[in-house]
């Protein structure tokens, strides 16, 4: 096995290719020296391998060193100079390069090479002492700090001194006699700190510097960022040697970054900034006033022509847009680095579409879809902040539904009301919420929790109609009229800011940029939707008329969830289905849900009547009946304190009866409906009789209903039953012929590891993967997403939320299993997915490759979900996944 | 296939092994004929494969039609009779006879063949028109209620016409002439009722009963009975056509019953009664005065000598005690039926010890564990009630705990402690129970709750102390000072009574017969255990020193299951747990664990003591953090009504704060490990300090430490680094070494399916099944135990109560798996079983053939499970299961 390559080595396979072995700034420079022979400076990559070697066995691999040195003396013949020669040193700059960027988390050593003999040489060579100390005191201190973990603040008191003995000159420009006396100053805190003298032997330096960039890959920080970010622990990092080039070496040189094309808009043209007589990190730092890029041409014309020859090179190469950093030493020009660029949502969609017409790109429609991610189609179809100023961020919760909202904030959904009713833009601020806060939810901006996650209450709603949202922000504390963070005390009225990407709570208003949709979009969006025809499609979850017509406008092929929960609230419904729980009498209780039975039949008309020809998947009721009935809590606070009344007294009585100590494992779902035997009987003849009414009136319904919390073929046998008997009646009501399917969720594990009984009876299932996910791991989503699950997923316990992307090694082998199992017994039957992870990419990828029908997500997620599945179909058909 | 078979008909197997195929009855009926060569009066059976054919396909088979028919042939050439002859005509019975006995759940029609003419010639025949008619009426009367399904009260009111003509006569002895006209006016009751005669062609009445006989497998009573007794509804029934005999022909006829030894005690000798003159149903109705069976030798002493003949061949025969029953027709002894006979307890014991001994049966001691069953061994180790007058019974609820217990009543565990003290006997009666009710449990004679299932507190804290309880009797309401039953009042300081093992909860003083043990039951237990050495072992769940000296006592092998939250409760110790709990700062949080340490250190001593040199599975903290919070309900009640102190405010907002929406999948078991950090630490520091304790005093502590709740390696392998600090520093203060594993309980799904990754960081695996079915099926017990439960039951939803006997295809399939991929990674892991199932042998079978190393159960279950893991794996060794 070789651990080093050289930049120009020859790899059997483009190293761009290479990421996993060279890392990606490895891999891409090798790229540019290898195969598009740009003018890099020369150096080599230590491939992962090794680091991985190093952190399992704690050392290099035996043939390392032999292969270093080899590569330091090729890298010697190149650059035409010697590491540590006392005339004129080789400096090289020792990098981690990772095969995902984690930029900052790994560390970073330059000027390497220098040492009392060879700084003298460099002062000589270069006519420039002031330069060469100032690069010598910042190797001593960013070896000190980096490789020998000597504290900041012993270098800082050092510096401090010798600002002051420069007196007036200030940091500006500190002359070369105190540079120098503050590299020997530097080095004295060293030899203090470490019992031993500043290594002066270069190889010596090198090789300490590479074992810092190994160490550095486990750091605390870039562990956390890794948790944060989902990246493998085991990957390692790449560690690059390179020659050092100055871009502040003298007024012919310089340094910049620039973009192939502007990565906002996705316009055409040289992107980016230059900076005379300077080096990267003060483009980066901003301390200095940058040039755009156009600019150069006026300076340095034939630097700008190469540029513009190389940017094009570079895209037609790649067949993207690139983001590079170059610098110009003494007039002549290096590539430092290149890499495909970020961009932004719109020219992501623009720049996709676009390069498939670029006659020197050609991209195909299949590799346009696979530009485009789930984050850039956030950007577009949700208003995004302009520019937030950290130091005005109160809090940090979950982003649980993309957009961001601007608003006073109000504590109860009736205060939301009539603020808004008063004009006032509004965002409601809740502990948590629940059904009771519906009309306050829908009035305000965005809505902000302190409590819950990621598929608690306010989360699925807000999700639901696009709203944006920020849940479980613990940092705040809301009692009454206001909320605190700390010291801070919000009251009402004041305006508050939410992000619901990132789950920022932002104090005062902050610029909003509205939603633009390019005409791209659309575009990609049909060519996403080639892909998965005939494969998978996308449903939505909706409730209602409304619902199911944007559901559809966003190009929702059928409902995959309709909760009929909602159809028991309301003003006016709620006190009949309390009616119905309170009957003391079969007949009541049927008086009951013949009511209820009225009303639900127009519901379900305007659903199918808005998905006519598509399916509409309904599930009968799934949430426990205390759900209907007053707050139990409230209640007993009422009984305490002022008694209750006759009425209140009935209503407490059944709160308490219905009232669980699990509700999630409690009589909810089919064990509700067989308990209650009315209830769904009611059900599915109004969602019956709505079909027949659509059928007669020449539309074309398509029904599936579906049994929620099944756990064995009995119950759904039994449910089966008696919606067959309903069927029956209702087709009798109808020449057209209906078509209705009954299926369950799968929901329970149990109900997925006895998949191929259940499926002797069920003509489709959805998988419930939410609920699933609760019970597979036992984790309340309630009271796991905001006490438990930070500190597991900062400590790395788990690699993601699985709530939030499914546990494919766990919640996914049930499914698999459910899936295999189900099929077997019934080839034909329907299988998608309903829970909130029909809106994850990464979900999505997973429920592709198990073949799954149909993912079914928010309306306004169902974008997302058709690039998703596309670009999922791509990644395995490719065999890139 | 061949579905009909005489009694005669040579088998390849012994029919007494065929009860698959021809039933109990037919089997033992075959045996007795065809081995045995018994006088049984002739017959065939039909086979259950006919029968499931008939409700399958509706009908008979093609074949059966035949085989029906040449079967009647060849039993009316062995009876010398023709079915309808009208001179001397042959009667049969038609019986139905499925594999396990389901007694008075289907139908049988006797004295088949009579008709208006064959009536006459038996009346000739025997010279008794009476008897004749009489057999006739009846016959009509039978035939229609069971085959035709004519309504009883119509037949009623004819008799009570007859009756009222007979005059003072009345139903004694109604005279031919009456009898004669009854039969006439009931065959006119069936001719208007079914529009059609009473049936007159023997053939043709034959061929009816056999399909009523079929039918009534399906009747609703016979699938309640299934259900409750957990047999197959696909078994079906045989059905047993037998020549009738009369034991009320004259005085030298006779019927009765009996036992080939006394089924009571096990004592050797005829056991039984008979009647003369009469039939079999006169026996078993209680209506006459019957005789023992000793007296026969007195009456019939040739018949008495061929009966002790025939029940010695029957016992050598079946080697086992016997159950007969038999006719005498004018001086001939006709065997009617014989199968395996029911035992008490100390009968089963005693009769399978003496059996080894006997040299006409010689069971080997394996066959003797197998004459032992766990209800057997309840009835040993738990008093019983003498005899219950069924109209006192209030109300059944779920028996929980097993025994009885007769106490008066109270409703709070402080009135059941001060009535204790008063020197009452006490039954604790509580809506349910919890922590703080124990001291109340503790001197109660028995608990019964009104709500929660098999698996709730009071359940399962009356079972590990040997207490019994009946939980779940839903009929009770307990209101304050009384409780009701329907319009039944019961005032505190009433008396009432519970059985443990049915249910029943009973009004007054009911006798007790106390728990005796014969010296047979260590005998049948080691035997048991010599067939369990180095297969399986029996450790008991033990969470104290006495609990673990008890487990010892009766055989346990070790502990498997160590709760360690009752050492966190307790007036000294609640008081410091919240200290630790409210802590503001981490010195304060410290200092309570600090305080907390010192005192389970004893408590762990205690018990390593007790068990020393035997294993010791310690379960570290695992409920919720609010369990050792004051109520929050009464906190809020109190709230509301009066306000509340300082400190009280203090505890309720720590109360409000850590109270969860399902706490049953909340911050509990190790999730709460790790968000407290210091609570693990404290507890296995406790442990292992009280190991070195032990080490140091000579003693063998061996120690298991056990992580709950885990549903992914990393969890385990956190704390699991903790623990070998904490091993490290304790093996520091001793010379001894100390035997310490580290594992986790399986209790998750996720935790089953990942079982690979976490067997890599686990020395051992406890299956805690009960948490398992939970998640599994989404059942908090809590909940759907006392709701949805009985519902499920009784319609057959669920064969059996998961949480009582593990649900082997969907819980069992998670444990198996589990199994599979843990001792893929680790060959050499121990695996167990701790939930409740480890006690009931229905699960134990299972536990056993799946090779796990060790079942824990409570204390006083051990014994049962010493008996049923033998018996298992004798099972799964004939391959008879």
């Amino acid at each position: 096995m070789q651990y080093v390559y050289g930049f120009d080595h020859e790899h059997p396979r483009p190293p761009m290719e290479l990421k996993d072995l060279l890392g990606g700034k490895g891999a891409n420079l090798a790229e540019m020296v290898s195969v598009l022979d740009l003018p890099v400076p020369p150096g080599f990559t230590i491939s992962t391998e090794a680091c991985r070697h190093y952190l399992d066995a704690g050392g290099w691999p035996p043939e390392l060193e032999g292969e270093v040195d080899a590569a330091v003396a090729r890298l010697e013949e190149l650059a035409g100079r010697q590491l540590g020669d006392p005339s004129d040193p080789l400096l090289v700059s020792v990098r981690s390069g990772a095969k995902f960027s984690m930029p900052g988390m790994m560390d970073t050593v330059l000027d390497l090479g220098l040492n009392d003999e060879s700084v003298r040489g460099l002062a000589e060579v270069t006519g420039d002492a002031r330069f060469a100390y100032d690069s010598y005191r910042r190797f001593i201190q960013m070896f000190g700090e980096v490789v020998l973990e000597v504290p900041d603040e012993l270098f800082d008191a050092r510096i401090e001194v010798a600002q002051a003995t420069a007196g007036d000159e200030a940091d500006a420009r500190m002359s070369a006699e105190v540079l120098a006396q503050l590299a020997e100053d530097l080095k004295a805190v060293v030899a203090e700190h470490t019992g031993q003298p500043f290594p002066q032997d270069p190889r010596d330096q090198l090789r300490q510097s590479i074992d810092a960039v190994f160490r550095s890959w486990n750091s605390p920080r870039a562990r956390a960022y890794r948790n944060r970010e989902h990246i493998d622990h085991h990957l390692g990092t790449a560690v690059n040697v390179q020659m050092m080039v100055f871009g502040n070496r003298d007024e012919r040189s310089g340094t910049g970054v620039g973009f192939t094309r502007d990565p906002a808009t996705g316009d055409a043209g040289l992107y980016g900034d230059f900076l005379l007589q300077a080096q990267g990190e003060d483009v980066v730092a901003g301390t200095h006033a940058t040039r755009p890029l156009a600019e150069m041409a006026d300076v340095f014309p034939e630097i700008h022509d190469e540029l513009v020859d190389i940017f094009g090179r570079l895209e037609r190469h790649y067949r993207d847009m690139l983001d590079t950093e170059f610098t110009i030493e003494q007039g002549k020009l290096w590539m430092l680095q290149t890499r495909v660029g970020k961009r932004t949502g719109t020219a992501a969609l623009r720049l996709a579409v676009a390069m498939t017409e670029d006659p020197n790109i050609r991209l195909t429609r299949a590799e346009a879809v696979q530009r485009v991610t789930a984050d850039h189609l956030d950007q577009i179809l949700h208003p995004q902040f302009e520019k937030v100023d950290e130091s005005r961020i109160l809090a940090t919760g979950l982003g649980a539904s993309p957009g961001a909202a601007v608003g006073q904030v109000y504590f109860t959904a009736d205060d939301a009301v009539a603020a808004h009713q008063r004009g006032e833009k509004v965002l409601l601020v809740r502990p948590e919420t629940s059904p009771d806060d519906i009309h306050g939810m829908q009035v305000a901006e965005g809505v902000l929790t302190s409590r819950g996650g990621l598929v608690s209450h306010a989360a699925v709603v807000a999700r639901g109609w696009g709203k944006p949202a920020v849940v479980g922000a613990e940092a705040i504390h809301v009692a009454g009229d206001h909320f605190t963070v700390g010291d801070r005390r919000v009251e009402e009225g004041e305006v508050v800011a939410i992000d619901g990407q990132t789950g920022d709570v932002i104090l005062g208003e902050v610029g909003l940029a509205a939603a633009t949709t390019p005409p791209e979009l659309d575009m990609i969006l049909e060519w996403a939707d080639e892909i998965r025809a005939d494969r998978m499609s996308v449903r939505a979850n909706a409730d209602n008329g409304p619902d199911a017509t944007v559901a559809r406008e966003y190009g929702a092929e059928g409902i995959g969830l309709c909760r009929t929960e909602h159809m028991f609230l309301g003003e006016e419904r709620l006190p009949v289905v309390q009616r119905m729980i309170l009957a003391s009498t079969p007949e009541e209780e049927q008086a009951a849900l013949d009511e209820l039975l009225e009303v639900q039949r127009e519901d379900f008309v305007t659903i199918l009547e808005a998905m006519d020809g598509l399916p509409v998947t309904v599930r009968l009721l799934d949430p426990p009946l205390h759900e209907f009935l007053p707050d139990y809590e409230a209640l007993l606070r009422s009984q305490a304190r002022d008694g209750l009344t006759e009425e209140e007294t009935t209503l407490f009585e059944a709160a308490s009866e219905w009232r669980e100590v699990n509700p999630m494992l409690g009589t909810r779902g089919v064990r509700l409906g067989i308990v209650k035997g009315g209830l769904y009987k009611m059900q599915v003849r109004a969602l019956l009789e709505a079909a027949a009414l659509r059928a007669d009136a020449g539309g074309r319904p398509i029904v599936e209903i579906m049994i929620p919390l099944v756990v064995t073929r009995a119950e759904l046998a039994l449910v089966r039953r008696w919606v067959e008997e309903e069927i029956e009646a209702a087709q009798a009501t109808t020449d057209r012929p209906l078509q209705v399917g009954v299926g369950t969720m799968i929901e329970t594990p149990r109900a997925a590891i006895r998949a191929d009984d259940i499926a002797e009876v069920a003509d489709f299932f959805s998988f419930g993967t939410n609920d699933l996910t609760q019970m597979a791991f036992g984790f309340s989503r309630d009271d796991v997403e905001a006490r438990v699950m930070p500190r597991y997923l900062d400590e790395g316990i788990l690699p993601r939320d699985p709530f939030e992307s499914i546990d494919v090694r766990g919640v996914g082998e049930l499914v698999a299993l459910a899936v295999e199992r189900g099929r077997k017994v019934r080839p034909d039957i329907t299988l998608g997915v309903c829970g909130e992870h029909g809106g994850d990419p990464a979900s999505i990828d997973f429920f592709t490759e198990i073949g799954l029908d149909y993912v079914s997500c928010s309306p306004f997620r169902v974008p997302v979900a058709r690039l998703a599945v596309a670009q999922a179909l791509l990644a395995h058909r490719s065999g890139t996944d």
